[in-house]
């Protein structure tokens, strides 16, 4: 009979009970004990916040959003901010005591699911502190390199198109250019996925730097080929090509405002100054993290979860489960966080975005 | 054999494809012609912008967003603002030339589709040009006193549910409050009742100022029964008890970044200050409007339009269609354009939300 | 403090939680206890079967579908069928130990949640055994006379306008005509609502016995029209005006199978053969009854409940809450029962059926 | 300048259309033309079935269900029925007159859309014939081995995965078991990917054999765990291991009824027969195929789209675009049609099922 905790870190994605709810059951059918962690490592750190996960516990939670177990972006247990008597927070490394307590609770394994954050934490878990660990991929934004894809990520991008379908309607009847920022720091994947499906003009993405004159050039085309509106995604972390124009902009709005409101406020103010066209922003924000996973999601999400219980079995430790194609793979954690996956630029998926003729603003 | 022009105005509502639709197919049934005026008034104006709708027109625009004859919000032909040789916008009024064009294009009637700036429009064509109008309340708010509710409410409260639905799962992970900013600036209809049937722990309203020490001690009170996240909804309009508070946080954070960000932003900001919770906000903006409008707002919009068309053939102008009850009445527009409707205080919809929990801010 | 118990009886319909979710938390306002009867009255008669609920308990179920004490078409606890050792079954009358049990436990009213089954025998109790009763109604198909609408139609008539939109577009491309049976066995409520919302081209009801000739040239119909394809929407009590025609029929396939296969399925069949089109059916079944609730039917459920407790607050027993226009009212029992509502002939929602081009098939 | 003709053929599925829209947009960009042939080949013998696709014509068509151009199942045009003057079929070979059209339209390629049928057909046009075609391929059932996955089987699987959903409240609120009959008739993998996402308890499909008995046994330890209720998914070509037993199934209760019924009906009864629990059944059938497709599905069809003018423009003939992992490949026609992709027993997508508890009746 073994012992696994699991725990889910950083912020939350759907599909997060899903990989729980295979853990669970597929431990059951071994005859082993599952612990949920709360919070991260909270519950390694204090045990009332261990708790038990049986079969009935996890009953009805693979369609659910979010985690049962609870999430955290702020659990960095070699650097912990603790609050003393006087109200200061002091950072401690409160690592050993969690292996201590990993240890006393006679745990077999740490599943870890969580992005690239608490991977990292975890294989230095198990590599200072030789805690076996097993990680599961987590990442709204599809950025891991080491896996094809990951649960969460389709529904983000079916909730950001499904809100392009929607602002298409108020678009076209009002002839207005509609801007919707996405998820998306460092890659454009949410932003190329959803604006290629929702029928996006233009798709501003890290990976390609803008030129406004560009993405100024595409609304003014379509108005020739008799299309009086406009639909843009930009992804948060999509920038100008020229630093200078961007900056300029920055000033003339006053940067403050441009840090509030975000890039999709400031290409729609940009497209509104320079074509005259009545332009409107929205931020979609954590309505793409929410709500119950895709279908896609949800499969994918019990098989990295059945496929983690298998490498505990096999003591496959310091690795990842990993989608390949239509198989799961295990990687070694350490390759897992050498690089970071950006849409390549030559893929097809760009190419389709730009043969239909949705413009990259470059 | 009869000529009926339609025109729908204002912002964008679900369900005004459905009106064209039944006032299309209706008249087809008595042999009449129905003509669209693209862009509010604008095809009265220019017959370019005038298209004849056939069935074959609207064959599949039942569960379309948007309106496929265009809307305005800028369209006002008493006061119209146009543009001469040296780019000066210039205020005219084109009425006159509207009835013109109405009278010789052989129109029965102008069947106006809109909130209560178009309906007004249209009662001043009929008192003022002798114009024979019937209108069709069209009002996202639900705020059109004269009929029990119109299309596209419904809609709009499910897209916010459905928002509040998603946002929760996130909240309940990271123990966070959401505070989501929904429409309505002069009522609260739909932050009631997304607010009820979404789970919301405070709902913010123009017809009840709130505290925002009311507000926080909501927060407060679900921590001591073990809900470590709370929900808050925010119509646009709500607004504080206490002028002086709202006048403080514009101080402090900057009178421009409550423009920009909206009450959403503030209360949100307030909250974190005050309880020192995590606190996040979204506007869920323009999608309420757009998308598919509900089955109930389907059947809501064709009802009206088979209404209006019955009483274009009763010749019962400067009237327009209502629900009361489960029937379809008709109001005269002098009446309706008299008063707005609030959520009443003392209506079981708010006490129901008192009851079950959730507090007003009040 | 009082103790109040709640059943759910009869098929489940959306919107079940959401009474039960009003009457715990309102109640907690009050500080009284709420009790489940699970499986109808069967809490009642067995200990085992009652359970506490609390606020924790119901936190999360506004947007469940079914209903977490559970339900039961065979409860009537005035002949109940029990099995003796014998292993068979025999009719019981344990309608004295129910209400005793009620007294015991010191329960202050008895909610019962149900269809005219359900308000029948809790009348029945009221009026037989003294029972404190309140009844809340609940009828997928609308057919209650005393309340303008209550929960779980609005959910069904969007569930199945959901499944007329997919097939369309299958009906289209195949140029089919595609037949849809919906619930109603006594009233058409969700088969003409869902048929105008979504778009049949015909709609068979209970209240209209139709004719196949009248049908088949309301297919012919659309052939003339440049209409290939045809959507038929059936509810489960259609028949046909001559009986004579559903009885041969039913000669010509088989008795057997029209009663396995459904009215829905023998229409398509005399479709195909009067017509020589390429017909389907399809029946909709139990995927009407399930799922979340639609807003509008969680939020009328929730204002059902809150009105419920305030009725037990008033002691207005025997009574039923119910709708009318915008407000809830209170309605005795008695009168309840009295007639069933149906699909009124020359009410708006039929003339603007017919107005739109649907045929009823008469 | 080229000419390229499109047609869909077989069953419709969700993304049909935006494989048409990528067609003519990336077509549009090299300055081609394209033209649909309606219903599969009939726009090649008759020129009034072909129409001209323009950017403007399949502008809003991306998220649309079904095919603009019309689908058919009977469209072999080397033994095509055609009616003679006696009102007689008398079978014809049409391909000479088709491959005669297409050169005198002076068409560079015909892009063929479908199943395993129509590839078949434009394999034998490409090699008897020499006309130059590209294939793409469309199958609800994921039942080519040539590409990993293809368009209409996330929308599917999402379908029915929503279904369960549905079922689930209803089964659980009333103690039942739900079966629900899925689309495959070969291979299962509908059923696989609908009844592990949806929570099944018992998934039957084509690949192995199912035993009554163990079907049972699965739903008996399911009330030994206190869960007093079972969904069983059944994909339509599912039989049972021991033939005897489903022909004295069929024998019980008559052979016309499970052909009307379908195996879900008859797996329903024997399980209400055996167990003695309430036990109903539903048939999804059409809903699988109809509808907006996911984004998923949108996204892929798209790429489909390009990928196959990409091929046009690389004169790639007789070769079909599929995917492998992240990317578009081409392969052989010629290859395609060698073997049908089952859902491989040994797969993690089988273990998965079988570790969180789903029996497959074997």
């Amino acid at each position: 009979m073994k012992k696994i905790v699991i725990s889910t870190g950083g912020g939350d994605a759907p599909g997060l009970n899903a990989v729980i709810y295979a853990v669970v059951k597929t431990s059951y059918l071994h005859g082993w004990e599952v612990y949920g962690s709360r919070f991260g490592y909270r519950g390694l750190l204090d045990r009332n916040e261990l708790v038990r996960l049986s079969p009935e516990t996890v009953q009805d939670i693979v369609s659910l959003g979010g985690t049962i177990i609870g999430t955290t972006n702020k659990g960095n247990p070699f650097e912990l901010p603790i609050e003393n008597l006087a109200g200061e927070y002091q950072i401690h490394d409160v690592s050993d005591r969690i292996m201590k307590n990993f240890l006393s609770m006679g745990f077999a394994c740490h599943i870890a699911v969580g992005g690239d954050g608490s991977l990292e934490l975890a294989h230095r878990f198990a590599v200072e502190k030789g805690m076996p660990v097993i990680g599961v991929p987590k990442t709204i934004d599809n950025d891991l390199q080491a896996t094809q894809l990951t649960f969460g990520f389709d529904t983000a991008v079916s909730t950001a198109t499904e809100a392009l379908d929607k602002l298409h309607s108020t678009a076209k009847s009002h002839e207005r250019v509609m801007v919707v920022e996405v998820m998306g720091r460092n890659s454009g994947w949410i932003a190329v996925n959803s604006g290629v499906s929702g029928g996006a003009d233009v798709i501003l993405i890290p990976e390609i730097p803008f030129d406004m004159t560009k993405v100024c050039a595409k609304i003014s085309d379509n108005e020739l080929s008799d299309k009086h509106y406009a639909i843009v995604v930009v992804a948060e972390g999509a920038h100008s090509k020229d630093g200078e124009v961007i900056h300029k902009g920055r000033e003339e709005v006053g940067r403050q405002d441009v840090l509030l409101g975000g890039i999709g406020e400031w290409v729609a103010n940009e497209i509104q100054r320079l074509t005259g066209k009545d332009t409107r922003s929205l931020v979609l924000g954590h309505l793409q993290r929410g709500g119950s996973p895709t279908t896609f999601d949800r499969l994918l999400a019990l098989r990295f979860g059945a496929a983690a219980v298998r490498m505990v079995e096999a003591e496959l430790f310091d690795h990842m489960v990993a989608l390949s194609g239509s198989n799961i793979i295990s990687v070694p954690l350490a390759e897992v966080l050498k690089s970071k996956k950006m849409v390549p630029l030559d893929s097809d998926r760009v190419m389709t975005a730009r043969e239909i003729g949705i413009s990259f603003g470059d």
